[in-house]
């Protein structure tokens, strides 16, 4: 039997060792960061490390930022209330607060009358279309994009972003917000004074450690041109698998600027969840639109807000890789999901 | 040098082994918890068996579990927006969200005229009583009676009540709110499907299966009688460093029921703020109230609310002891506390 691959690194990512190593090492310490004893020092010590690492990783200062239960979390402390606006490409965590009354391009690109009272997205986990992101923006949902393409929070003249660990290869259930030095915000959690007051709630250690850690790996990576690597597989499989009379588009292909890692292919009528299911049984894990409305696969709303019609926002897969996909790998799905579609594509005619 | 003596369990618990074991394995596990290929279904599987593991200790149904990211989240799930009224004993976290008009008597006991709308701990945080909750009580935070005293949800006829894996050798950063069956609640974190709808966010799985595992053990460790053992050497504590001349009260002591573990020792005049740093430069890490205030130390709310004065409720220190607690550790203690006692009294007079 061969192993499984995992091509659906913009659900969640695969552990990363350095995440692992500081996890199981705050296994260890056994304090709360709000005991004033030497216990509690210790812990608090761990957490303000992880803010630092985060913080360098992010482009900001430490004191800027804030640890938050993950990406949904920070995206409700950012946004709600606010009367903000957004496009529909946005994660839902985002557009359950907004209105949205921003329009996207065929090319994913959303135009942004002001800035000050909109939230936009650095990358789109579907399609990894890259916003150019104005400045003065008031909220950007940063998560896809954190730790695959270069960013620096302090010069991106965005009022408040936010990121989860588990996209980058931290743990899942911890994020963090970051704000523009100078602001801040009421807690939306209340009864406690951590986190400067903006957040309370007994730290997740663990959490935050993996979470540090894995913000330091992957500011290396990024430095270290791993991705560029990465984005060769992607446009091998681009190249091999779209266009011509293949019958399959590759969203975001022709976007100004797109994560160095997704792929979004649509083949209009067959659908992405049976895609989904047939590169299961096969052993490839890919995605048909967002993970994250419960197992529930519908067309994708990203697509139908770039102008697709039902059928096409239908029939998309997303392949995601990351710094450990294997080329063979990736050319082995290649392979096995080119003679799918074949199948597929016969038995429509 | 001496080893240190952790006798803050109340603030937050060493992790137990098998919460440990849990965790390292469950970050073997790759897949987000709402994707549809094996790897997401793997992930999925974790988080339900610990939904039962939690269900199981707690005495409910595993469909009547919503994770969520502690018990201040929990707090504000449950009780934000209800026009709920709760004592001055709550944890900030829930008397934030409640009017605090109801009174508690000398004996920390708190009458409930109507429990439908009404929020009450099971358990206090630094005196260690035990309330008799009310059938139809509308929310209680169980979080530290829960492990430690014999408690079944469904038999309770609360409404929700809501717990913290860090209090029972989980890991921080994870808890849950409990439901009573056929109740349903709008989520606060929006964005996905996750938690049958109640709380949006990708699932913190390594935290869950820690809090899974915790929770199983902590209920063998209550039905094999461990705190019995506990409250053994709690009691000898109290017997000798509390009542006749010594000057210090064991608040608690006469409560109708209180937690194995816990000692409320108020020594009037001797500020528990500065006991807590004696007693850590000594290697023995206790507590002045709660530890949820970011470090500061004022006098307890708690105290104050059931009648004491100012100096006195600034005077108390609170001694938690664990599963892991020997007795030799407690003695010593015991002998260092009170001689510290005997030199500050002697500075007073």
């Amino acid at each position: 039997m061969k192993a499984r691959v995992y091509l659906d690194w913009n659900a969640t990512t695969p552990l990363r060792d350095e995440a692992r190593l500081a996890m199981v090492a705050a296994m260890d310490v056994t304090g709360n960061p709000s005991s004033v004893h030497a216990e509690g020092r210790a812990a608090k010590a761990l957490v303000e490390r992880a803010r630092a690492q985060v913080a360098t990783a992010l482009g900001a200062e430490a004191a800027d930022i804030v640890f938050v239960s993950g990406a949904t979390e920070a995206a409700a402390l950012a946004c709600a209330g606010r009367g903000l606006v957004c496009s529909g490409i946005e994660h839902e965590a985002v557009s359950a607060w907004c209105d949205a009354t921003l329009v996207a391009d065929g090319l994913g690109r959303v135009m942004v009358p002001d800035p000050s009272c909109a939230a936009l997205q650095l990358a789109n986990s579907e399609t990894g279309i890259v916003q150019d992101l104005p400045a003065g923006l008031a909220v950007s949902d940063l998560t896809q994009g954190f730790g695959k393409v270069p960013f620096a929070f302090d010069w991106s003249g965005i009022a408040m972003g936010f990121v989860s660990a588990h996209k980058l290869g931290g743990p899942k259930g911890i994020g963090a917000l970051v704000l523009r030095r100078g602001l801040d915000l009421p807690a939306q959690l209340k009864g406690g004074g951590q986190e400067m007051g903006r957040r309370a709630g007994t730290e997740n250690l663990v959490g935050i450690a993996g979470f540090g850690a894995a913000a330091g790996a992957a500011a290396r990576d990024l430095a270290d041109g791993v991705w560029e690597r990465v984005a060769g597989i992607r446009n091998i499989l681009e190249s091999a698998l779209s266009g011509g009379k293949s019958g399959t588009i590759s969203v975001g292909h022709d976007a100004p600027a797109r994560l160095p890692n997704t792929l979004c292919l649509v083949t209009p009528g067959w659908k992405g969840e049976t895609q989904v299911m047939q590169m299961d049984l096969a052993g490839f894990a890919v995605s048909a639109g967002s993970a994250c409305s419960s197992g529930k696969v519908r067309a994708s709303r990203v697509l139908r807000a770039m102008g697709l019609d039902e059928v096409a926002a239908a029939s998309a897969v997303r392949v995601s890789l990351g710094p450990a996909t294997v080329e063979q790998d990736a050319l082995r799905f290649a392979e096995v999901w080119a003679a799918a579609r074949t199948r597929a594509l016969a038995r429509m005619e």
